[in-house]
């Protein structure tokens, strides 16, 4: 517990009514995605850069742990005060879009406005900014940043690491730092912003943010290409590619997957001879770049053994297309009462045999184990679906699987997480996937930060 | 001097043949293209990753410095001894291209390999590898990581950083560290190769590098375009890529470096009327969207004052109308006897005032500046022109002129070096730049990697 000479302190700087210790706003900022609760000592509502500076200057000289946090969507306890603390709440006051420059195409945010506001607001004035996470909706651009936020375009337009021009950021000491520039090359001093970006809040609180922008895509189309199974299309994925498709997006459903959307969406448009699907979007600055996109894809997934190519007769078509993938989470949930889901991320040549090894992990142990993700990154949302989530065994048994996949997946060259980063939830498997030379450096990296460890501590196993 | 027994100790490491000490090795490895000279006290050339880190565990033990270095052809003596030291000389056994993975898309190389080597073998196999930095025939692929080089393509296609996938690299302790993998999204741990590049050097020695491949564009075509002056180009700059346009590279020249060409290179085409020029590339999938890019090009020039717009009739003629390009340097050496020449960045908006202030500054102190550079970056290479070297009050007024420069930009939001790092030349400046706050989370960062501070030491003003 917090002493209140300390609160007293905080409510000084940013006034009565941006401080919270009422059972209500703990309760409403001890949870993010991950469903694990742990309620804040208080909430601290910062108006602007200088309220946070003067905050961590504080709380560092005094030892009080600050977890930043965005809207909480994240999907490992990035923003979860997990011992305690002051959660730092950028939602509030420091949400604006501060600029949009047309000039050198990029826009200057605050870290808590959501993404899709933004996107929004650079789409209308014919500009576009590709990074799409599933949480668009109410997720932030600090969070996004904080996580290296992935999505569905990252297929073509890459993830938000890709956008990030420049950063504004207050260190755990108060120092405000300012790393990179509206320039498009800048290699003068260390490449700060490089680290603070997936840093899941534990370097330093990100206070502005400037992201590159590009020309919005004037044409647009979806296709859905259907095969046997879901080996046939995984190959397909990387030998379109290499055959000069560049999609938008490749998004793909297993064969349980494909059933589970049927059973539960009689509506969908999925084949019945369906046992896998790649679905996505081609855009182009002409009609000729779609068309020719698209005879690229028909003609590849027919090389490598589609068995159908659906092409959307118009916006309308290409929504009722991307139904399947939009629904594919929820529909799994035919299999379970719970589901234990991670996104693992490999080379994509290696679709095929890394879902054919996740299978079998889930035989072992007797799951079913439904797949979907974005194909095109070799990014796997991988559900271990348990059937009685009471039972104490079979919870336990999915658990190993996980391990167990994990383990596969990082033998095979790939990774923990493609996009929901470490969190608390993956901090255990920290060992997984790297040496105790790579966690010490991590450490000794935290530490020049924040040598208090006073800045969201524990997370990513640190 | 480093004493014999830590020579002989480092020679019973890579073997009596991979370690010099004779004179015209110092010499050799004394220089690079700043023409400053140190000699280091000797030259050691690892044959991998295992002699590195045995090298880099004995000499942070014995706290002898390692200076890494490629081809030596850095700007900014990021690869000189200018404290002695043992130069690690990467070029001659690590210089290997390991592996083009037509698959994912990606080629794995050691760090000496030359980067017009890498380009020209992915181009082999239809691929196309991006950065292209002036040095490209000589400088090296980790010279290139470890300055984060840019190049003419930047303006289409990005920088070095935008390429990097994975780094391997030895700490400064012996650690080998892998960072990244060949997947195309990865948010497990710090992103330590985010830091590593741009770091000129001083955090570790790479020692593998995983580089993102494109497929590569099948047509392409030059254009110039000109004007009556490079207030109106650079004002072009921004509007036609804000009109649509998407250039491979857009370089410009202004009208001191126009009448230079001219006067030394009288086959040059260049309009006689041109006092200011845009010259690039449009590339694409098709014929239809190289028309569809000119036209762009064409249009928005015009309206916003050009007084002409060459097309390049084939490759022969868009060579020719390269010519003027490529010999701005050596053009520039009418105008005296030494060129004091930085590579600043600004926002590309901000070009015309750049150019203008620049001028200004040169004309302030007396001097003749011609400039060039990739307008799409905002990166100018300035010129301050030297009549008589050997005169001292000119050479200290060049050094004023620079450094008034440096100020100017930084105020306009620019930055120090848009391409050739910090290294020595630049390390007087950093504090135009940055604060002390900056600075200092720098050297935090330095010591995190480097505690006992002897890798390339110094550089960066750290």
């Amino acid at each position: 517990m917090i002493e209140q000479k300390h609160l007293d302190y905080l409510t000084s700087i940013v006034g009565q009514e941006n401080i919270k210790k009422d059972k209500a706003h703990l309760i409403a900022f001890s949870y993010d995605a991950t469903r694990e609760r742990f309620e804040p000592d208080a909430v601290v509502f910062p108006r602007h850069e200088q309220d946070i500076s003067d905050i961590l200057k504080y709380c560092n000289e005094h030892g009080i742990v600050i977890v930043p946090r965005g809207a909480g969507s994240g999907f490992t306890g990035g923003a979860l005060p997990s011992n305690g603390g002051i959660i730092l709440s950028l939602e509030r006051h420091m949400n604006k879009l501060l600029e949009i420059d047309m000039e050198n195409m990029v826009g200057v945010v605050q870290p808590g406005l959501i993404n899709m506001e933004f996107q929004k607001a650079v789409e209308a004035v014919g500009l576009f900014y590709p990074p799409d996470p599933a949480s668009e909706e109410y997720s932030t651009l600090g969070g996004n940043v904080s996580e290296n936020a992935g999505g569905m375009r990252a297929a073509k337009y890459g993830i938000t690491k890709d956008y990030v021009v420049a950063l504004r950021a207050v260190l755990p000491n108060g120092d405000i730092i300012v790393a990179g520039k509206k320039t498009i090359k800048d290699v003068a001093g260390y490449n700060t912003a490089g680290i603070l970006i997936a840093s899941e809040g534990t370097l330093a609180v990100i206070t502005e943010i400037t992201l590159k922008l590009i020309p919005k895509p004037k044409f647009k189309q979806t296709y859905m290409g259907i095969f046997p199974n879901v080996n046939k299309a995984m190959n397909a994925v990387f030998k379109s590619l290499a055959a000069g498709a560049n999609p938008v997006a490749m998004e793909f459903l297993d064969a349980l997957v494909i059933k589970a959307l049927k059973q539960k969406f009689p509506q969908v448009e999925l084949p019945d001879d369906a046992g896998g699907v790649l679905v996505g979007d081609v855009d182009g600055s002409s009609q000729a770049e779609i068309d020719s996109q698209i005879q690229t894809l028909k003609e590849s997934f027919a090389n490598y053994g589609s068995i159908g190519f659906i092409e959307a007769r118009d916006e309308d078509h290409g929504k009722q297309l991307w139904f399947a993938r939009r629904n594919a989470s929820p529909a799994t949930m035919i299999y379970g009462t719970k589901k234990l889901n991670e996104d693992i991320s490999v080379p994509r040549s290696k679709l095929p045999e890394a879902l054919d090894g996740i299978y079998a992990i889930g035989e072992k142990y007797g799951f079913q184990v439904p797949c979907f993700g974005h194909a095109c990154d070799g990014n796997i949302h991988v559900n271990v679906m348990v059937k009685d989530k009471t039972n104490e065994k079979e919870m336990h048994d999915g658990h190993k699987a996980i391990e167990d996949i994990f383990q596969f997946v990082v033998d095979m060259g790939g990774t923990l997480s493609g996009e929901h980063g470490i969190g608390l939830s993956k901090a255990p498997f920290m060992n997984i996937a790297f040496t105790d030379a790579e966690i010490n450096l991590f450490k000794q990296i935290k530490k020049a930060f924040d040598p208090n460890n006073i800045l969201n501590p524990f997370k990513m196993g640190l």
